[in-house]
């Protein structure tokens, strides 16, 4: 039996998942895989602090650069984030011909391109499929089991945080403020929810699926991202009334042209989709290929098991591919540009539309905003006026609330913008992209 | 660039198939994974009627052995079926030091052990990834993905002409015999649609998914396996009023003291769950696992360009051992007796039940039957009784469903019989299992 040896760098809560799962698991994975993995230290500032797993002795070290230039270890596993030492380890870690395997988004969205660049330089493995997904396989799926496909576009539910208020602000009727802050006691958001609920940490991950579906690079900072944060239980719950769900979604598409579309933002989901019934934590990626049509891929987007099951998915890939004598995988690295696409611009993409307005209470004034609509070329699909409450009533609005036909997002605003200042409408209306 | 030849042996919808997306994507895959597949021959006895497909000249064959035997066909691609000339094409290509792939799961059901092991003595690849859920890359999944993973039960939607069947009996509470006569004129289901409406096809898919679990080889016909034939559209009406659709579901679940149970059976599946959404043609597999907890892979499982995909990811694959060096990939064969489970016996399996008895309307008739399910051990967790027909009436008989808690399905048999016997009802109840 051949066996490799891994360093662990980073010893938080995925590491010491890993650690505990190469211990235990340790016959499975070798009667599985063919090969032996053997540990052969875990590098992290703090070596104190009880993680709640058995480190056999001698195992742990306070030097992560020393482990990962250790002869005996062939995999370093990069597990501490962020974009400082984390990037020195890799980079020297490829450098010295050694295979690495990550969860850092962050810095894979940052340098990716000049440590993919390394790795192939070197011949060696850099994987990565614990950064999106956690414990879901969708890295390794687009990777390998859809080579054959061109793929149409990949639509996300990509932030555990997000779906669980988004779950809740549905079932309770609750505002976002009251769920976040349960949320926060229960430990599903952080005290700083911003990455999550402002829609970075789903930019990040949508960047990274891009890259691996069209072999391109797409700047974080070029992407229209909008989170959840304040979203109102009202359009929760008209959405429901109207047969929807909302969810914070990723897409990635191709839009004919050498365009791809790529954004983040609340959506409605008509609750007859599999995307619907994702709930709580949950994740999921839908990606339709040219051959296959849908597939979805569905699972546990973070914790430390569900992580850990992907980095050591990741570590036993490249075991196998160091001891079957090719130091690199004939595998896709994620394609730097190599293909051409360009990005859609903003104002230019292509949906159906959720819109809800306070129009001014007077005749006529429904038939002007559909007349505006109409001479910006956005069709009404469905409309419903719904109920005004006493302040409402007080203040001479009615809510009132259109689905569109599909239209080009620039005209919809333009519309909107001119309806506005015509008074028909209280002030801009609010609308949200629809699946 | 390496090249990679490609012999395909079966010329049918799933062979027209991958021909096609090996010819239309060649840049795409070759892009992908730094291989280039060239197609070296295409061997069928029929080479003469048009498959939709453009053939460059010369491809063509009638010879499958002596294509496969070819010197420069690195891959055998087996798209036959059945065990006859499929089984010595592959066979040969194995002895030959050939990598094989093909989705022939009665193959695999029959001669699987005698060919992995072959595989295994000459150290080349035998690749099956279409032989369960089509384009899903489930196959995959579960031997690279899930790798540091006990599974602790996969659950399956495997045939897509009995969902399809299932689906719209739901939606539109027609009978069974009538959807599947508009089944067979649409082309969902054969014109003989036994293999699949009475779960063969499901329990030949549910034992591939069980040894790649596992590492067990169960025979086919050791395995408990119901159909939907002759699905009662009351007990569909009636799941639907009590939360649940009825799915066709194929189990595989560790219980304890090495014992697996695996079934096929008409299953009660809460409308809440992610496979309760899986409609129409789709497929579905659910794992649990010890790291990931529950995954889910999505998609079509039957179909000319999804099956071709998972063909094409396969080539692929085993396409890129080759050129690495390493003829063998360092993975998992479907262990052959690798471990040691044991067939859990139908009656010790342990589940909640939907049961539907016609009971005899006289006082006191619903006080036994309750009386005697819990002699035998069974709760009831819910129970309804329904308006009787005109008929029902006349006869003597209201219509009762229950639900259970947790039980033995050996003793609720028990149960059941003995209500029987007693003349409590008019035949013995109807169950099913619940999910």
């Amino acid at each position: 039996m051949k066996e490799i040896g891994v360093g662990i760098v980073g010893f938080g809560t995925v590491g010491a998942g890993v650690v505990e799962g190469l211990l235990k698991e340790a016959s499975l994975i070798t009667r599985r895989c063919g090969v032996s993995i053997a540990l052969r230290g875990i590098a992290d500032l703090d070596i104190k602090t009880p993680r709640g797993v058995d480190v056999p002795p001698g195992l742990l070290t306070t030097d992560a650069l020393a482990l990962a230039a250790r002869e005996d270890v062939d995999v370093v596993v990069e597990l501490i984030g962020g974009t400082g030492i984390a990037y020195t380890v890799i980079k020297q870690a490829l450098e010295a011909g050694k295979a690495v395997v990550t969860a850092n988004k962050k810095l894979l969205a940052e340098k990716g391109e000049e440590l993919f660049a390394l790795a192939r330089l070197h011949g060696v493995d850099l994987y990565f499929g614990a950064s999106v997904g956690g414990g879901i396989p969708i890295i390794r799926s687009l990777r390998d089991g859809l080579v054959a496909n061109e793929i149409h576009a990949v639509y996300g539910i990509l932030n555990g945080t997000c779906n669980y208020i988004l779950t809740r602000m549905s079932r309770e009727g609750s505002d976002f403020e009251a769920v976040l802050a349960d949320a926060q006691r229960l430990g599903y958001a952080e005290a700083n929810p911003s990455l999550d609920i402002d829609g970075f940490d789903t930019a990040h991950k949508i960047c990274i699926l891009a890259s691996l579906a069209y072999g391109v690079s797409i700047p974080l900072e070029e992407i229209a991202v909008q989170g959840i944060r304040g979203l109102n239980p009202v359009d929760v719950r008209y959405a429901d009334e109207l047969g929807y769900v909302i969810k914070l979604l990723a897409v990635c598409k191709a839009c004919g042209n050498k365009r791809l579309e790529v954004r983040v933002n609340p959506t409605l989901v008509p609750k007859t989709h599999m995307l619907a019934s994702v709930s709580d934590v949950f994740n999921a990626v839908l990606v339709n290929g040219s051959m296959t049509g849908d597939t979805l891929y569905y699972g546990k987007g973070a914790g430390r098991a569900a992580t850990a099951s992907a980095v050591i998915s990741d570590i036993a890939s490249v075991a196998r591919h160091r001891v079957s004598g090719a130091p690199r995988a004939m595998e896709p690295l994620p394609a730097i540009a190599t293909t051409d696409y360009a990005l859609q611009r903003p104002e230019d993409c292509i949906s159906r539309f959720y819109v809800r307005l306070m129009v001014r209470e007077a005749c006529g004034m429904v038939g002007r905003f559909a007349t505006l609509l109409g001479n910006h070329g956005v069709s009404i699909f469905a409309a419903s006026q719904h109920e005004a409450t006493d302040a409402q009533c007080a203040a001479g609005y009615v809510p009132v609330v259109i689905l569109t036909q599909p239209a080009r997002t620039g005209d919809l605003v333009a519309a909107l913008t001119e309806i506005t200042e015509q008074g028909i409408v209280q002030s801009m209306p609010l609308f949200m992209c629809m699946l």
